[in-house]
């Protein structure tokens, strides 16, 4: 989770009655930090944001959505590599699902070239990262790699 | 205006209450539709959708929508040359006024290589535009064209 | 092997006295489906069109084409990332072998924006993938998810 | 017409039985050269490649081809920008007659970035522009632009 | 002359002795400003950046880098759709003359999507363009669309 | 290392007073080569090059370029996907360290869509690599494979 990530949700609370922030579970790939360590860490961070409920979920997204009674996913959307791998997502929900609608925010243009995969690896060099992170996750990606 | 423009605003009514279909008035370059054709043409093929209202306007977009009191300006997204150019553009609506919010969605997909462009050319030709663009819009292409 | 792989093939014969479908044979990466999995598969869904040859082949697609006395090799060109990939490879193919020259073709537009990743990923995830795949293929999936 | 054309055409005479190279007419807009000096000038280059016809055309190309009983529309790939505009191109022209397939040739790799517009940019400011294309073009440019 | 264009200017002063900031004159496009006009704004902008001359050129760039005995031309890169023009100018730049290297700096990530067509348009319809371009530029083209 | 990278170095060398070759040193991902192997190869091949200092790295990349007293890091830009990633790199690089600026040089045309993946794919299926990288790169590559 970057900075990016909280300015689209930041951005999407002021457009809509509740946002929903999902977290997706996967039993097989377990990334850096844990679905609940996620969830936490997103949990901490959007606190002090109005209208905001995270919350984790399993199997296929539309159908979250479907269950959740939502009306649209919201993305966000960078650069040019995200809009292709965005755009097929979108695509495919649609045919999963016709009724949920994915739309595209922009984050703050200072996001717009954050990459989580950099963040993570000039994390694990020991560089500071809290330039690109909220504090807690800043803190968190310190603990992991100082003891991993 | 193609059949892609006209599946978007179906897309938006979907999601908020109203949605304005707004016309910029350029009075220096002459298109090959007058603003009051264009706007004639819109309020023909949205007639059926509930909730859109087709308006001109003057001056910058972003002094429009804050007149209309609108929470988001909602723009379709098609392919690759398109996000350059409706990220600069969203970016700069940004910078002027921070309060108004640009979204995107995506088109059906059939609609996502649709360009005006092409299509003008097509009429000017003589092709058959109908599986591009809304009827009274081919009429409209097809009476221009041997007019003209 | 997705319904744009299919409609590829089917738009090649047309223009080819004879196409082969050459599936990679690969011995370190094991995808999901074995190599024979994926003759079979394609077997399956292309037995209906006619001048098409399925079959497997170790090395490099040049050798083999040169092999068969192929005069091209034939892919399918969806979207940006495709583009660059595909451009380098063509390129890298045309070093190794001068005398084959390669040709793209686009896929329907509803399958421009199919992945094959994504459609893995939907499968595992218990979402039905009869949408982007060939009925055998979907069934297949399922039978892997299912049983892993 | 730069020297990535010619190579494109080059690589088709060996794939197809006979390649006809399709000048529009256009009324509208006289470029620097006549739709006949253009003729004249592909006549020239192409006088020693086998198989070849240069011929003018009015109207929709795709008629062209189907008059011509053609089985595909050749066009060379360079760049991205490239891409996206015959993507358009070749999906809308597939739109308005299904049985005419659109196939892509990349040129030779130090064609890629050839731009014609460029090429004609630095003849008009006295460049030379042999590196770029045929000699009979490089001397004709170089007329136009002493006179014009 | 905007923002992004400036900072591009500090940024190379750090690098290099001396940084010429050359004009193209163009006869034949006459754009919103003059030729001098460009040059007197470029001077007004840059005088408290040492080592930096603005001058005006005719002709070929490259020719003009060969006169100042310059070692590399360098261009700003902000987004995709520079990115093909910028490399398809800066390969035929070193054709022309394989002794000047071009080189690329990114501005501000805040510049990255500025395009002065739309700072002109902005500014066209009335709207404040302070945030995008230097004060005397902001002025400049107040001037113009007041007047013109 | 592909012909590409040594393409860049060549280019570099003219422009600036000293290059040094930095070879990240990664203790989790073992590629192909080792480190040591990979500086033993790049010294090979760049011996003859004055002004190339071959030398591997720990750490963030910008901590050792300010330990080296750089001004800036060269990077070589090839084709799209690069621009993309090398971008969010050098923007990252920047906000971790403002004084190092990154400079992008574009290899020969013919290096553009050199892809060191496909290249070791290649020389994984047994074919000859020898016009993709140095000598010694590509007797490197096939001991490996034959070996491996």
């Amino acid at each position: 989770m970057t900075n990016g990530h909280l300015d689209v949700i930041t951005r999407a609370v002021k457009l809509f009655d509740e946002v929903v922030v999902a977290v997706a579970h996967n039993d097989q790939k377990q990334g850096l930090l844990t679905t609940e360590e996620r969830v936490e860490l997103l949990k901490n961070t959007t606190s002090q944001i109005p209208n905001v409920r995270v919350t984790q979920f399993d199997g296929l997204l539309v159908n979250f959505a479907l269950k959740l009674e939502a009306t649209a996913v919201i993305r966000g959307l960078r650069a040019i590599s995200d809009f292709e791998f965005e755009f097929q997502m979108a695509l495919m929900n649609r045919k999963l699902e016709q009724s949920i609608e994915t739309l595209f925010l922009m984050p703050k243009e200072e996001y717009t070239y954050l990459s989580s995969r950099i963040v993570k690896e000039i994390a694990r060099l020991g560089g500071n990262v809290e330039a690109f992170v909220p504090g807690v996750v800043a803190e968190s990606l310190r603990e992991k790699f100082t003891l991993g």
